[in-house]
């Protein structure tokens, strides 16, 4: 009756996981190299680095998933010889290649800001002439959390991005997105293609970190179908299972795809209570193949990160309705240690807990700005 | 930073207080004969038989608390010698015996059904007269579930009685209780002596085991009010930390007192999902000596128990809005093995996820009887 699931990976991402999959007699186990990982606390760690350990991470589980998208294609592939991964192979070989993926939006008429691929300096050239200053130069692959990227903002930066990037061969130039928002849409998909979709957030970065994000994105009602209709393209056309992520930008030219990541997101923590079935629980779903469970919103949720140093756990609990989610690891600089959900009432108290939270956090982020949200938005 | 709570038992209230010390970094250990036991997947279980066992766990870690009322009162003395328990060793003993639990609540004014102590058969005999019929002769130590009672109906029982329940010597005979309902309230108290309060439970039993619970309670505003009293009594009288439920009976002459479990309960598995803050996060939460979180509703919720046999999963997970905890325990007859709680949007969605639950489950219990809730009868 009970079921594994193996992961690649075993982060907070995975530790998330398995904590949704207990409840429904599911185990998760972990292919990680850190057997002190966040998930560890929940579930065997096959530390990678054995000659043996994928063969023994492949005997281990009856069905596979993963919270890391760069988990590398070959393992995927000694995998799949013989057991199925969820989401599929396509959709994480796209992901880890920011030019088959656009390429992917291309082709689903999902409307990404205009770009030119660049294996040469020449290439770059033209493409500052084609797409104009600023450009931004990405790496294909291997990006993550606004590393492997360089900003041109006039000609004379196109030896410095070159000598930057160039080494990885493959990258892509983005013509500038003036965007006044950055969302993300997070759907699951099942074994049998049913689709479902949480509301719209709103995220706020600090130099390229999560700080916050905000669900339901105000004013986002529009929104949210045009972004439906996108991500259930993708889940649909790379035969998803699970929880797939479109990150999207809002322009003045209306909503553009930025990337999407084949996994359980940062931006989807808040689902955790904020949602009748958080994404956790309904990526467990979609990979065990169970029904999906309700992604309506419970209430207006706020979900702010905690980077780097832990706050006083005390401080935190007693901020009415907070709950903190901690992922037992080390503190950082930069790193992700946790998460606080707020429920506010209304406007003024997530006003006040805001304010409260940024002298809390040793390291508050973008929390300083102005913070609202919108009861009653979406239903 | 990281503290550990040792548990006394390792059942599923155990499990589920784990499940809600994790996030917040606190990890829970179990000291239990079965090291397969429904806790074991989330700390580490010290087996209870060996000789040094007990030393063991007593340096395993920072605090300790418990999930089995019956924890030997002999093992409580050798671990406070050195370290600390909550709930504090006087609220185990008083409601590890039903004597000394209803001189407290004689004491603090707590209503309960007129009763007698009983320690011979002559006792009986003069309880039976003085208390009319029927009674229910009760044993004062070691009940649990309906068991170690005899209900007497005629005089002609007193023997047979005396016969079944005459060896456990600390009897209590009790007038019978003409009652309308059960219901049930559960508080916290933190370690500076902060009170809180989940709305009442209204439960339903078969055959002694708990079928469902409903809350808020149908028509409990009032009664709200008197059970919150009596139960901070009780809190404070015992200088109490954690966790704490007492069982009540609706009768004509008011609220009575059953008894009282000085652990997290069965009634209050609801708040998972239905409360801010669950019985679980707040037991750990107070062990731990961090702030109580709200206890307020999230909305009417009913919880329901698998009893004896596993449903399909899947079939309870395609019910709208339903969550399902399942405890990782082997099937058997009357055995308690997960519950399903439901958060329906009004009476009659109610109506219909009970009626497809009573086919879905194979020890179906109660549920058949007509289930109603009100929706914002109690912030």
């Amino acid at each position: 009756m009970n079921k594994t699931i193996g992961i690649f990976g075993g982060g907070q991402l995975g530790r998330m996981m398995a904590q949704a999959a207990l409840p429904l007699n599911i185990q998760c186990c972990f292919y990680e190299a850190d057997t002190h990982c966040p998930a560890a606390q929940l579930g065997a760690v096959i530390a990678n680095q054995a000659p043996d350990a994928l063969q023994q991470f492949i005997a281990s589980a009856d069905v596979f998933s993963l919270e890391f998208e760069n988990t590398p294609l070959a393992d995927v592939d000694q995998l799949i010889q013989t057991q199925t991964l969820y989401p599929p192979r396509q959709a994480l070989a796209t992901a880890q290649n920011r030019l088959l993926e656009k390429a992917l939006f291309d082709e689903l008429a999902i409307p990404v800001a205009p770009y030119r691929a660049v294996h040469c300096e020449a290439d770059l050239e033209q493409a500052v002439a084609e797409l104009g200053l600023p450009l931004v130069l990405k790496t294909a692959t291997g990006g993550y959390d606004g590393k492997g990227q360089f900003v041109l903002r006039e000609r004379a930066d196109i030896q410095a991005a070159w000598q930057a990037l160039g080494p990885a061969q493959h990258l892509v130039a983005e013509a500038f997105v003036d965007f006044s928002r950055e969302l993300s849409i997070i759907a699951v998909r099942g074994q049998d293609g049913e689709l479902k979709t949480w509301p719209l957030a709103e995220n706020h970065h600090h130099h390229g970190i999560l700080s916050h994000s905000i669900v339901p994105a105000p004013d986002s009602a529009e929104l949210q179908l045009v972004a439906q209709d996108y991500i259930c393209r993708l889940l649909d056309r790379l035969d998803y299972v699970g929880v797939l992520t479109l990150e999207l930008f809002v322009t003045e030219q209306g909503l553009l795809a930025n990337e999407m990541a084949p996994r359980v997101h940062n931006s989807g923590h808040w689902s955790i209570e904020g949602a009748i079935c958080s994404q956790f629980e309904n990526h467990i779903r979609a990979v065990a193949g169970l029904p999906l469970g309700s992604t309506a919103m419970v209430a207006p949720t706020v979900m702010v990160n905690i980077i780097g140093q832990y706050p006083d756990s005390a401080q935190v609990l007693a901020l009415d309705g907070a709950h903190l989610h901690l992922y037992n690891k080390t503190e950082r600089a930069g790193r992700k240690l946790g998460h606080i959900t707020l429920l506010p009432k209304d406007s003024a108290q997530l006003s006040t807990l805001c304010q409260k939270l940024a002298i809390i956090l040793p390291e508050p982020l973008a929390l300083h700005a102005e913070i609202d949200i919108q009861h009653g938005a979406v239903e």
